[in-house]
């Protein structure tokens, strides 16, 4: 490994389904990881400092604790949080990576609370007006980024167009594709379909230098070689959830299957090392850490449900974003192109 | 099996991807099928009589050729197929219906065409803005309803409310489910969740006597024990096409891990009666035959890429709602509940 820059991040340690220990146990996996990487765990140093004994870091001088009094909790309202948690490990978390102390911000608390206080904290880029969640989903060709995912529901062609001129900025920088393929989720790929914010997005990238392709529908997401796909937050949350859904149901029927008889339950004995070879490809642990991009700083969305080894697989998003410079990257591409403003666009 | 009244059918043979021969083909399975079918082919004559020949049709009394001088191509705009094609052989289907000549059409054609020529010639029922297109698709509880699913790109809270409606009038009818469960489709659970049309459809499906639920989430979808799930056409059909996605990925997983190496070769042979099973349960074509709901008479689509068994599947559907009088069990419905009008809703 070549020598590279130490890297400091924060690590929101009481958000998440699963809490302070399992924050814990992934930064363990994590510094074993990457040797230039420094800690900061934001929560209830009372719990926290035990834990760090449980998990052989209490002697680990890359580690630091630091204290945050109050926990947002998963269903917590995001204009509750943001004004009567002002010392929550979340808040604080990003305080840090405002005051320079951290690079990056990592939370599995609720996206809400963590999208408004991220984009109060730290503000949006220059000509940006909400920030969007992107991130890896599997398909036929390895993966494929998609944005947004669920920070706004609403959205107009604008904003539309700046999650593409984000998105691509951002995989040119991590992904080094010069001229990443963009398309428009729609329900056909015809010019005619889909209604009048996506048409008009779709006039505002082709009229665009980036390398926009055209439509995309639901099913091509995952077996089309796409590198973006852009679409409002309340479609690509559908779309996102749907996808879990139906591999849920898949494997369902996979274990019906094979514990139908005698016979197939033996095939499956036969058949294990493939059914977990396919189990892991599609562990959504692989695919944990969405970046919530547009906003000054980075800061990382792990899943709340995640384990220790999917919140670590959210640390190493955090690690190649800071390498890769996302935020300036984004704000440098803007620089360049002319940014459609929002005005006049539909409500957000 | 009990005697029942004959049922006479329309059949666009010309419609679809793979044309009037996989029709043909189909209705010779129907007609085995249900002893009580009679079928108009709609088409072109010329063609249909040497396949009717093929598929030891030509002496059979239950079919009978109706010619129709011109087909609707697959991707021809609506209006056009609507205005410039009235010798269509999906509108002289739909035609037979409203002379009462056929009591439902089954379509493979393109469904914006399908959907304008139905809705101009048979007319939506009373209180009904626009039909919506419903299909059952697989759960874990074995299936689950949905609407729309491509109809209508944008609704109002009202459009939702009468989809609800209809929805539930008709597994009332076919299913005998006495008040079946509704969820609203959302990025969310919690009442906040969602856009202003969502939340708007949540309080009138409340104040309803439907067995309204809350919202679903996309993967709740395929997971929960649900009748009928509602959303507009643009998120349905995202949902949809993403799900067909996912699950054409994981076909294409299981069937790289067990190529890769003698070993899971040997064990595909040993899996293979599980695997087959697997993707009989989730093949589309068990699934295929959606309804144009909301109109004065029966209309089904079928998936234009259908093979004969798949189109043989629309037709069983189209026979299941000519049986239960689905147009008229919802007009029924329509005539107790109040309606909530389109009038000051969003566009459509």
């Amino acid at each position: 490994m070549p020598a590279v820059a130490p890297i400091t991040l924060a690590l929101d340690a009481m958000g998440g389904d699963h809490g302070y220990a399992t924050v814990v146990a992934a930064a363990r996996l994590a510094l074993d990881e990457h040797p230039q990487l420094h800690l900061i765990l934001v929560g209830d140093e009372a719990r926290l400092r035990p834990a760090l004994h449980e998990h052989r870091l209490a002697g680990e001088t890359r580690v630091v604790v630091h204290h945050a009094s109050e926990t947002v909790g998963m269903d917590e309202s995001p204009s509750k949080a943001l004004r009567g948690k002002k010392d929550s490990s979340m808040r604080v978390a990003i305080n840090l990576v405002r005051d320079g102390r951290a690079q990056a911000a990592v939370s599995a608390g609720n996206t809400g609370a963590l999208m408004a206080t991220a984009k109060f904290v730290l503000k949006t880029l220059p000509g940006i007006d909400r920030p969007a969640i992107i991130s890896a989903i599997p398909s036929m060709n390895g993966h494929v980024h998609m944005l947004d995912l669920g920070a706004n529901a609403q959205c107009s062609a604008e904003q539309l167009f700046q999650f593409a001129l984000m998105g691509s900025a951002m995989l040119t920088a991590t992904r080094r594709i010069e001229r990443p393929s963009v398309a428009l989720l729609n329900i056909g790929e015809e010019e005619i379909k889909g209604n009048e914010v996506i048409k008009q997005a779709a006039q505002l990238l082709q009229a665009s230098a980036l390398n926009y392709v055209g439509y995309v529908e639901g099913d091509g997401v995952f077996t089309r070689d796409l590198d973006l796909v852009v679409c409002d937050g309340f479609t690509g949350n559908i779309a996102l959830k749907t996808g879990e859904g139906v591999a849920k149901l898949l494997y369902h029927y996979i274990k019906q299957e094979f514990t139908r008889s005698l016979l197939t339950k033996a095939a499956a004995i036969a058949a294990l090392p493939a059914l977990k070879a396919l189990k892991k490809r599609m562990d959504p642990r692989n695919y944990n850490g969405a970046s919530l991009l547009g906003l000054s700083g980075i800061v990382i969305k792990s899943h709340g449900s995640a384990d220790a080894q999917a919140f670590a697989t959210a640390i190493r998003v955090a690690v190649a974003e800071v390498r890769h410079q996302v935020p300036q990257r984004i704000a440098a591409q803007l620089a360049k192109v002319p940014v459609p403003s929002h005005a006049g666009g539909a409500a957000s």
